[in-house]
C-alpha cells in the first residue's frame, strides 16, 4: 500500500515534513507532482487548502480516499491543522475508515466534467446577463436573466452556493442545490432536489462552464448535469457537522 | 370502503356537490364534521385549501388518503381546482394510487404534536426577542436572538419557511429544513438535514409551538424535533413538481 | 442645568457611582425614575442598554441631550462601556454638542406615538397572515402577506429591520425604510424612501402597532406612519459610522 | 433648439418614424449617431431601452435632457412604449420640464468615468474570489472575498444591485449604495450613505471596472468613488415611482 503526498507551493517544507513522517511510522508515501497519475495510489495526503483538494480531485476519477492537512485559509475538506497532524494521520492510515459524497458530472464536448463542490455556469462576458432556463427532470423550475447558474452538491454548500444566497446542507443529505448568481429577478429561491434528478440548463449565449473553480470550458445553448458514479473519497471525519459549523465561524 | 368529506365552511355546496358525485359513480362517501374520528374513513376527500388539509391532519395520526379540491388561494396540497374535480377524482379514486410525505413530531407536556409542514417555534410576546440554541444531534450548529424558528418540512419549504429564507426543496426529497424568523444576527443561513437527524431547540423565555399553524402549546426551556413514524397520505400526483411550480407563479 | 439619571434594574450601583461623580466635578444631576417628567431636564444620563434609551424616549416628546453608559449587550445607541465612562462623560457634558436623529411618528385613536428605531406592524395571532398594502405618497409598492410589516428610521436599521433583510443605512442619511417580516411572497424588496414621504398601511385584520418595542396598540384597517417633528437628541459621537461598524461585529 | 435622435439597431424604423414627427410638429430633431458629439444638442431622444440610454450617457458630461421611447425589455429609465410616443413627447417638449439624477464618478489612469447605475468592480477572473476592503470616508465598514462590489446610484437600485440583495431605493433620496457581488462570508449587509460620503475600494488582485455594463477598464490596488458634478437629465416623468412600481412588475 503506498501513498502519494501533493502539495500547494507554499507548503513544500511541510510536505517533506509529513512524507518523512509517514515513512518513518510504518506506511508509505511518495511526493509527487499534480499531473501524476494519482488513481495509481491507495492513498492521497494533500497539503494545502480545499483549493489544493479541488484541483487533486479534477484528475482522479476513481478516487483513492484523500487527507488533507490545511495551509489553506478556511479548510472545509480538510482533516486538520499542520500542528495537529502527526496524531491524526496515523490514526487515519491505521484505521482506514472511508467515506464517499458525491460529485457531479457533465460531459461538454465529448469531455466529461467532474465537480466535488459545483458547477458554476456564468456569462462569459463580465456584467452582462445571461437568460437562462433550469429544468429539473425536464420540468422547468426556474427562468431568469442573471450572472450565471450554480448546481452544487452538499459539500460545495458551504463553498461558492455560501455566496449567493443558498442554504447549508447537510454533507450526509444526498441531494443537488440550484442557486443562481445575480438574478435580475425579484421572485426566486434556491433549490435542493434528490440526487438522481437531472439538471439542464439553457442558456442564451455563450457561457463558462466552472468545476470547482479548476476547469473552464465555453459552451453554448445548454447542459445537463447530473450525479457522477465517481465520489469523492475522503479518510472518515467522524464529527464532520461539528468541524464544519467550527469552520464556518470563520467566514463570518 | 368508504370516504369522508370536510369541507371548509364557505365551500358547503360545493361539498354536497361533490358527495353527490362520488356516491353516483360508484364509491361511497359521506360529509362530517372535523371533530369526527376521520381515521375510521378509508379515504378523506377535503374541499377547502391548504389550511383545511392541515387542519385535518391536526386530528389524524394513522392517516387515511386524502384528496383535496382547492377553494383555498394558493393550494399547494390540493389535487385540482373545483371546475376539474370530476375527472381528477374519479381517476385519483379508481387507481388508488398514494403518496407519503413525512410530518415532524414533537412531545410536549405529554402531549404529541404532528405538523406536515412545519413547527414554528416563536417568541410569545410580539417584538420582543428570544435567545435560541440549535442544535443537530447534539452539534450545535446554530445559536442567535430571533423572532423564533421553523422546523420544517420539503412539503413545508413552500409554506411559512418560503417567508423566512429557506430554499424551496423537492418535496421528494426526506430531510428536515431549519430556518430562523427575523434572526437579530448578520451571519446565518438556513440548514437542511438528513431526516433522521433530531433537531433540538433551547430557549430563553416563553415561546409558542405552533403545529402547521393549526395547534399552538405555550412551552419553555427547550424542546426536541424529528421525524415521525406517522405520515401524512395522499392521493398521487403524477407531476407533483411541476404542480409545485405553477402553484408559486401565485405568490410572486 | 440640571441632568436626569435614569437607570435600568440592574445596573442601579453603576447609577449612583456615575451620580456622585458627575456631581463631584461642577455638574448637576439626580437619579429619577423613568415615570418622572423628564423633559424638564437639561439631559439624560441612561445606565443601560438600547431597549432602556427607548424607554425613556417613549415619554419624552421634546427630547433633552441623552447620554447613554452600556450595561447592556450591543448599546448601538450607547456612547460608552461602563469602564471608560469618567472621561468621555465629562467631556459630552463639558462640550455639550448635540446630534438629532430623526424620529416617526404614528397617530392612533387620538394617541401619538413616536419611534427613533422602528414601527413594527405586527398581525396580533402568531403564525397567522396578516394581507398588507403598503403606498408610498399614496403609490401602492407592495401588497403582500406576511407576519408584519417594519417602518424604520436610518437608525432604526441596526435593530429590528436587520432582522428582516433590510440593508443598513448611514445614521445621517434621513430616510424611511420600508420592509416585510416573513412575507409570503416570492418577490419583495425592502425600499428605503425620502423622509419627507407619507407610508400608509392597509391590513385585513388586527395589529399591534408597536412603537420601538416598548408601546403597543391594537388596531385595524389602516395607519399612516411619517417623520415627527419631534426628534432625538443625543450628545454627539464623532465617529459614529466607525462605532456602528464595531457594534455590528457584536451581532455577526 | 435642435434635437438629436439616437436608436439601437433593431428601431430604426421607428426612430425615421419619431423624427418625421418631431419636425412637423413645430420642434428640430436630427437622426445621429452616437460618436457624434451629443452634447451640443438641446435635447437627446433616444429609441431603445436602458441599454441605450445608458451607452449614450457615457459619451456626455453635460448632459441634455433625454427623453426615451421604450424599444428594450423593461425600459425603466424610459418615458413612454411605442406606441403612445405621440402625445408623450410632444407635452414633454412643450413643458420641457427636466429632472437631473445623480450620477457617480471615478477617476482611473487618468481617465474619468461616469456612471448613471452603478460602478461594478469585478474580478478579472470568472469564478475567481477577490479580497476587497470597503471604506466610507476612511471608516473601513466591510472586508471580505467576494466576485465584486457594486457601487449604485438611487436610481441604480433597480438594475444590477437588485440582482445582489441590494433595496429598492427612492429615486429622489439622493444616496450612495455598496452593495457585495457574491460574498463569501456569512454576515454581511447592503450598506446605503449619504450622497456626499467618499467610497474607497481596495483589493487584492486585478479587476474590471464597469461603468453602467458599458465601459470596462482593468485596473488594480483601490479605487475612489463618489458623486459626479455631472448628472444625468431627463424630461421629467411626474409619476416616477408610480412607474417604477410598475415596471418592477415586469421582473418579478
Amino acid at each position: 500500500m503506498k501513498g502519494a503526498i501533493v502539495y500547494k507551493p507554499d507548503s513544500k517544507e511541510l510536505a517533506k515534513d509529513v512524507a518523512e513522517f509517514v515513512n518513518s511510522n510504518g506506511f508509505q508515501a511518495e511526493i509527487v507532482d499534480f499531473d501524476k497519475n494519482l488513481e495509481r495510489y491507495d492513498f492521497i495526503i494533500v497539503i494545502g487548502g480545499d483549493g489544493t483538494i479541488l484541483r487533486v480531485l479534477q484528475s482522479v476519477k476513481n478516487c483513492p480516499p484523500i487527507f488533507a492537512v490545511n495551509t489553506g485559509r478556511v479548510g472545509l475538506l480538510t482533516h486538520c491543522e499542520p500542528h495537529e497532524y502527526k496524531s491524526v494521520l496515523i490514526e487515519a492510515l491505521s484505521n482506514f475508515e472511508v467515506e464517499e459524497f458525491m460529485r457531479l458530472c457533465c460531459v461538454v464536448d465529448d469531455r466529461e466534467l467532474l465537480a466535488l463542490n459545483e458547477f458554476a455556469i456564468l456569462c462569459s462576458t463580465p456584467a452582462k446577463l445571461v437568460e437562462m432556463n433550469v429544468y429539473v427532470d425536464d420540468v422547468k423550475v426556474e427562468s431568469l436573466r442573471c450572472d450565471g447558474m450554480l448546481i452544487s452538491t452538499p459539500v460545495g454548500s458551504t463553498a461558492y452556493a455560501l455566496s449567493t444566497g443558498g442554504p447549508i446542507i447537510d454533507p450526509y443529505l444526498n441531494s443537488i442545490l440550484i442557486v443562481p448568481v445575480a438574478p435580475f429577478k425579484l421572485g426566486w429561491k434556491p433549490w435542493v432536489v434528490r440526487d438522481d434528478r437531472i439538471v439542464r440548463l439553457e442558456f442564451d449565449r455563450s457561457v463558462f462552464i466552472v468545476a470547482d473553480g479548476q476547469s473552464k470550458i465555453e459552451h453554448e445553448e445548454s447542459v445537463e448535469i447530473r450525479k457522477s458514479n465517481y465520489p469523492a473519497r475522503f479518510f472518515r471525519i467522524s464529527d464532520r457537522l461539528r468541524r464544519t459549523v467550527e469552520k464556518l465561524k470563520k467566514i463570518c
